[in-house]
């Protein structure tokens, strides 16, 4: 089985089928948000440095870096972000970008081995996106949608995939430095939209041993109550294989599920992080921590 | 795949793998509640017709009703129970005594067609029971432990289920008839817990075809935050295969972590359930409401 590592200059992630799941956090990106925007456009990145930190503090374990902001220099504008946000954690980075010269600019100062967000099945970006993975010696997300768009058929969706696992290896790219998003659709509209992805992601797991990545709020545009249904999402998706997800890490809903589900799977050693979080979320002393310490030492 | 229909004398409900999740109800047990231990010896029912009442109004699909009290007349406290929750509602029923002459007492008043709670693999226990079933044409919970314990490993477990479905083949009970309990550990303990429930369940649903249940909230046994836990637990399960569990339907995470599964797993249609439970959980009108309505019409 696969295991995906990446890397800051100092601090190395691995994603794989026996590791925490591993979340990515999804804020530093303008798209969507006007005031974040113009902030990065005209130098300001105050609020860059929030969401980085306030991500990290939150518990995400990478974090993506976009910076696609209409009319702006964005090679420019991502490189100095991925510094500025380099120079503040250590978490390695995911580089976002629907612009191949945004990811070289992104690449070429990146220091470590850094996550590229993404590669399609599409002819034209294999061919710009996959080389300079290769000469990065990066890790890449890779899409499964083609020219012809989306299947609803998930066995179309895995052969894309499968595809490009392919290519990459054409391109001296392993299948571990390849995390495939099977493409979340809004079940809402399309009532099987959770088995498509969890039989995705369980023929990836089986028969390529890839990792598996997803944007998880798709899943629930429309519908009300989301946080529920995303967090409820994601187990269900690591269940089925899923090891990490682009997310908003300040959501304490997703957040649960994901911890949950690294209980129930095995991957958090002893309910560890379970019960630290959950023994007093107000914890810092009192009554109640003063019990559990003595109930801590009865066992000892 | 197998359908396990059970009915009252009006009503029946379908537990399979395209249907919603089948919750039945638990609250109707004396089992460490001595309140209500004390009031069923005595006579007195209230408690169970407010528990009968709450858990339809919360959503059971199903009732389980236990009357174990120590040193009590089991037998006939549990068929008055039975022929008072019947007068109350029309939810099917599962009959649930570790004493053989319970279910028989139980079963001989039941108008429809019971769950019984339970059989084990136990010689003894498949010999006194499995007779019982046939008789009177009901379903039966399979627990998957036998005269050797519960084993720890996920194949003794699917070996004994499997002996429990084959030995009530002999008794003329079809596969549709057995409801397998794959018997929940507390993760706590066992990190294994989840996994070891999964990968049956699986087998179950893949290799034999019968439906699941389990008492879920075993799982998060001496662990903080539980009902996040459970819920997240029977959520995994019903992915993995689970079609039912014995749960309270009055704690809401567990029922909204049932909710989400039945809409990612496709089995609540266009969302309904989902939408018309949290579009407004406070609803009857008033601002949102409005609002709510206009956007409706806007669509349609």
């Amino acid at each position: 089985m696969a295991k995906t590592v990446v890397s800051s200059a100092t601090k190395e992630v691995v994603i794989g089928f026996d590791r925490p799941f591993c979340i990515i956090g999804e804020r530093i990106n303008p798209t969507g948000r006007k005031k974040l925007a113009a902030e990065m456009a005209a130098g300001d990145f105050s609020t860059v440095e929030q969401d980085c930190m306030a991500q990290v503090a939150a518990g995400a374990h990478m974090l993506d870096v976009n910076a696609g902001i209409p009319l702006a220099d964005e090679p420019a504008i991502l490189a100095q972000t991925i510094q500025l946000v380099q120079s503040l954690t250590d978490v390695p980075l995911s580089i976002d970008s629907s612009i191949v010269e945004a990811l070289e600019a992104g690449l070429s100062v990146y220091q470590g081995k850094a996550l590229v967000n993404s590669v399609t099945g599409e002819e034209e970006r294999l061919e710009s996106v996959l080389p300079l993975i290769k000469k990065h010696g990066a890790a890449v997300v890779a899409i499964s949608n083609d020219e012809t768009g989306i299947s609803e058929d998930p066995d179309v969706r895995f052969a894309v995939a499968k595809k490009i696992v392919e290519r990459a290896a054409d391109y001296g790219i392993p299948a571990a430095d390849v995390v495939v998003d099977p493409l979340v659709m809004p079940i809402g509209a399309l009532g099987g939209a959770g088995r498509q992805v969890f039989s995705i992601v369980r023929r990836l797991r089986d028969e390529l041993g890839v990792n598996t990545t997803c944007g998880a709020s798709n899943i629930s545009f429309g519908l009300p109550n989301r946080h529920a249904l995303n967090a409820v999402f994601l187990a269900m998706a690591a269940g089925a294989g899923m090891t990490s997800a682009i997310l908003n890490p300040l959501h304490e809903e997703e957040m649960a599920g994901l911890r949950a589900a690294d209980v129930l799977l095995n991957h958090d050693k002893d309910c560890q992080t379970w019960i630290r979080r959950y023994r007093d979320p107000n914890a810092g002393g009192g009554e109640a921590a003063g019990r559990r310490g003595e109930r801590r030492r009865r066992r000892g």
